[in-house]
């Protein structure tokens, strides 16, 4: 079905298209725009509430700025639909998302309005100042540099590293701050509380009425304290909201705040704004889901609600006639509140993703034991080895792709001191329709390389638990990861067990071909079995659980008996568990044919998560078609 | 030789000893304390001004704080000598830095007193944060967390992060911001401005002139104007340099500037602190480097002199009766101001290391094309990426162990848009006397998963200079590391040649084992041969060059001609180059032997680079060992 644009929104393929309307037809467009990312995503689903919270300043933007000439940089980029959409892609809209489609995420391969690929948060900053820096060393001096940034986003350390940077350079730098108090959750932090301050004005407020009270008891000396009073305020409103400000601390200059639903004004405020050399920060503060009812009322179910009556608005849900598995998001959530009754010892610590992660099940039931420090997983990991300093059992919940930034903080002030922190890694392997910037692809890479630390996944809802539990008996670093989505037991309360470190298990004995898996995707090889059953074949199943430390007895067992083994992960594949499956075969001298599965050393883009496994060769047809062409021929040509 | 400490030094062993003292005779055992710096840094060479800067400081927490209950983190951790002087490492500290000797940063393995391990910047108010909410939860309410952080390491996002969730937090936190304008290098950034500022009071001194002028004007009202402006005044100091101080901002409660060496004012001011709840910031302006007048005026190169005569300030310098090889660093600086004279696009980005990268050189020589982004690793690599869209090619020059801090951004902002960044891996390998915070370990596995990315490491000054202008030719990212220290090359400005991406060479042609290797460390192996020739054994040697892409078809040729292969790299075996030869073999169906020689799955601790191979069984002895064994024997026990 293809959804209509409203008759001035049909007019518009390019923003050159946009600029050929008067200001007062900008109202209008912006009501056509923000319709029809409404009736998109209400019928394809999709990223909802951040795009119509910046339906303004995407056309206000537009409007004034020579794009693609000039650059416009969306932090964090799942706002930018109603940017995709004046730029060319309105048309083809409706394959956002979905495999071979138009990504979910601004991308420069997609577009030359699409200035920078944007997926992880606060990178915007960084990335339009050099290219400001960069226009500045070519003399091109009118060109205008913009980063829409939220005010959650802002919290991110490195946008903070980018401001320092930013307010040294006499860059053409436009910062957009997108003030909403929401990540997909509700914002938390000590920045938050400051944005508001200005935004509401108590500081300056409260100093007006301070100088009042004071001029007041100086009356006595027969002037007209009003006089006065409006002459010192105006010292001290420019003193307080442009010189004292946070941002005018780093010698930003500051802007605002204003209406960011106005787009008449953030027209005005633009065109004014190019015309000032050097980088300023303009405050605008919007309501997620600005226009679509529910939207603005819950805010995080409205952050990506999938699709959904647009009259009534109710979101679809799907309707089993049977009972279905869990995800593993909430299996995490409940076996912590479970682990956390048990051992007081035990806390959650989550950046920003309580309901992403189902952390906020840990939340409710115990408060003053779970922590949500914002969009700041270095700080998150770092925090959690202060807690494990002190005897306590951080449960630090990052997903694999944001594992990435906190790296060095794992190494470092993690595992060189063998702290026991519990790390779970969300949404490992493929993330699906978030595409490339969002899949957890090398984090088995990427942690098996580190000492001391133990590497592991669940392959169903009850090793997650167990090892959820048997983490919180070790005393040292510990990795879980998890796919994003439902495992594969509808039954999976079950009682908490220990697996020793380093235990992994025979699921499935077989004959002439081992497969090892490690984690979810270990349930492909089930279904492969039932193909290869028909033909007789019935190779052997070993779900490993752990890749570091490899249970070393099970792998003599395997490479003693199996000269043709299969290893499969959801993972990228240089490096990773197959890689380890390798070396620990090179180090004891077997020589057995080893066929890795897995993500390989491409960027892979979006897409559902079996579409992806297919394409990869992965899912349960690509293990068996792998094992029937072992078993025919000597050498597997790779 | 031991040093002696002063009378007072002498009678303490702990904090304890040190809290029998009256206040009175503070001063003296800050002048014995930074003596006793002075006298063992001369004699044994390390990190003295960041010391220096801190004695009084240092004296001035043991005494109030009640360590090692207490929590006490000094972030980065090198100024900390005169803190291990105090608790009880005294009688050892010539040991310092050196193999099986003292680290020369905190740690916790070392001491009680050393809370947290701390080698990276800007970690400490993470660390802290975390151990004041487990104090909060575990009720113990009088207990300190100090984290002691410089004005240079606060430019570090991840700092950011920590203060803005400390403003919630409620906890009992004291931050001490070391002011001392100082990194290694000069700190820049508008963070570095707003203290001067705040500490010369600019903001505070503008605004009062210019309500002293207003109210001027008023004057003719007939009242005391200086009777108004001493009321106003208040009001906006109050406002100015408490409610809207940058750090008040975020929450924390702001107090100072104070004179970081005023040792009595300092004991006052933590007294008075510890009895004031919640987050809370004291800013201390210091001077690197501190009661060494040498120092105190050329802070750089005293960051870590090595020996010198404490004299006559004279630093001691090795005398070479022949010319000697240039540092990897300086021919990093001297070939990109090469580059950057042939090709006007080349530009330079460090994170505050012109110094130690030797980006200075560049920065000498084009300071419009060379960029210090201050300590901000994850903001350094997307600021080069926005550079790199704008068809600029940036060498962006990080320490190996610092990368780990930017590596969500090489692959996030990098390597998923195919940009050109010039990634140069300063310090990979064993960092030396540094230790396992800063040894360059693991970037050949963390990088080689990354799709896109070129990684590559020289043998040599010549194949550094050969690598860094092939880059400048690939229109992608590209990453080539190298060591800290001296190459093997004293006629080392050799001419600019392409090597293709991915091409390795023979460097030794030989019989019966082939070793592999990876960068510099090839060196080792010629000596290897030198010891093996002897007995009649010469084995084949191939430099590769390039762990991504591997030269696949000099590899059919090793691997065609060679049953018994060695790697060698000075990197981490799980997943490093060795490993990568094995993916290959695998994927290839070959089945020779394979040894891989490299850093082992462990802490290796600090020492000399030489002592840590020799450790590790990669050096020459440890390759012609290798050699032999495995000719010696069919299987080798690994």
């Amino acid at each position: 079905m293809q959804i209509q644009p409203g008759p001035l929104l049909a007019q518009i393929q390019t923003p050159e298209d946009l600029k050929k309307f008067g200001k007062d037809q900008l109202v209008q467009i912006c009501d056509e725009l923000r319709q029809f990312i409404i009736d998109q995503v209400s019928v394809y689903g999709g990223h909802f509430g951040a795009g119509l919270g910046v339906v303004e300043l995407t056309v206000a933007l537009h409007y004034v700025l020579n794009t693609p000439d000039d650059q416009l940089i969306w932090d964090v980029g799942h706002q930018a639909y109603g940017h995709k959409i004046l730029t060319g892609r309105r048309d083809r809209f409706h394959t956002n998302r979905v495999y071979n489609g138009l990504s979910g995420f601004p991308k420069r391969k997609e577009s030359p309005y699409d200035s920078f690929g944007v997926g992880h948060s606060s990178t915007s900053i960084s990335a339009a100042l050099g290219m400001a820096m960069a226009s500045k060393y070519k003399n091109e001096l009118n060109r205008q540099h913009v980063a829409v940034i939220g005010d959650g986003a802002l919290t991110g350390g490195m946008a903070f590293e980018a401001m320092n940077h930013a307010g040294v350079s006499d860059s053409n730098l436009i910062i957009i701050l997108n003030d909403n108090c929401m990540s997909i959750d509700p914002n938390v932090g000590a920045l938050k509380d400051y944005l508001t301050d200005i935004t509401t004005s108590r500081t300056y407020n409260r100093v007006k009425d301070e100088v009042w009270n004071l001029l007041g008891k100086v009356s006595k000396f027969g002037f007209s304290a009003q006089d006065v009073v409006s002459k010192v305020e105006g010292a001290v409103k420019s003193a307080l909201l442009n010189q004292s400000n946070l941002f005018e601390s780093l010698n930003l200059r500051y802007f605002g705040p204003v209406d960011g639903h106005d787009v008449n004004h953030l027209v005005e405020i633009l065109n004014d704004l190019k015309h000032i050399q050097g980088p300023k920060i303009l405050h605008c503060v919007t309501v997620k889901g600005k226009g679509y009812g529910p939207a603005e009322k819950d805010q995080t179910k409205w952050h990506a609600p999938g699709k959904f009556d647009k009259i009534t608005g109710v979101i679809a849900k799907k309707v089993h006639q049977t009972p279905q598995p869990p995800k593993y998001q909430d299996v995490f959530g409940h076996t912590l509140v479970e682990l956390a009754k048990m051992d007081d010892k035990v806390v959650g610590v989550t950046p920003a993703m309580p309901s992403g992660s189902s952390m906020n099940i840990m939340m409710d039931a115990f408060p003053d034991r779970s922590f949500d420090v914002g969009i700041a997983e270095q700080h998150a990991v770092t925090f959690s080895a202060g807690l494990a300093t002190q005897g306590l059992k951080p449960f630090c919940n990052i997903y694999s792709t944001f594992m990435q930034r906190a790296y060095d903080q794992v190494i470092h002030d993690v595992c060189l001191q063998e702290l026991p922190v519990i790390f779970c890694l969300d949404r490992a392997g493929f993330a699906g329709a978030d595409g490339p910037t969002h899949h957890g692809a090398y984090d088995l890479a990427f942690f098996r390389c580190v000492p001391n630390l133990v590497v592991s996944s669940p392959m169903n809802e009850q090793e997650l638990r167990n090892l959820m539990y048997s983490a919180t008996q070790f005393n040292g670093p510990y990795s879980i990861r998890y796919p994003r989505g439902q495992g594969v037991m509808t039954d999976w309360k079950t009682p908490l067990e220990e697996i020793p470190v380093g235990k992994g298990r025979c699921v499935q004995e077989g004959e002439d071909v081992a497969i090892l898996t490690i984690g979810h995707i270990g349930n492909y090889v089930t279904q492969a079995t039932e193909m290869l059953t028909k033909d007789g074949i019935v190779p052997a199943h070993y779900d490993m659980r752990f890749v570091k430390p490899l249970d070393e007895s099970l792998l003599h067992e395997v490479f003693g008996k199996f000269k043709k083994i299969i290893t499969v992960e959801d993972g990228c594949l240089m490096g990773g568990f197959g890689s380890a499956v390798l070396e620990w075969m090179a180090d004891h001298e077997y020589h057995s044919q080893v066929v890795r599965l897995g993500i390989p050393d491409r960027v892979v883009e979006h897409g559902e998560q079996e579409q992806l496994h297919a394409e990869c060769g992965f899912d349960a047809k690509g293990i068996a078609a792998t094992v029937r062409k072992m078993l025919a021929s000597v050498a597997i040509p790779y």
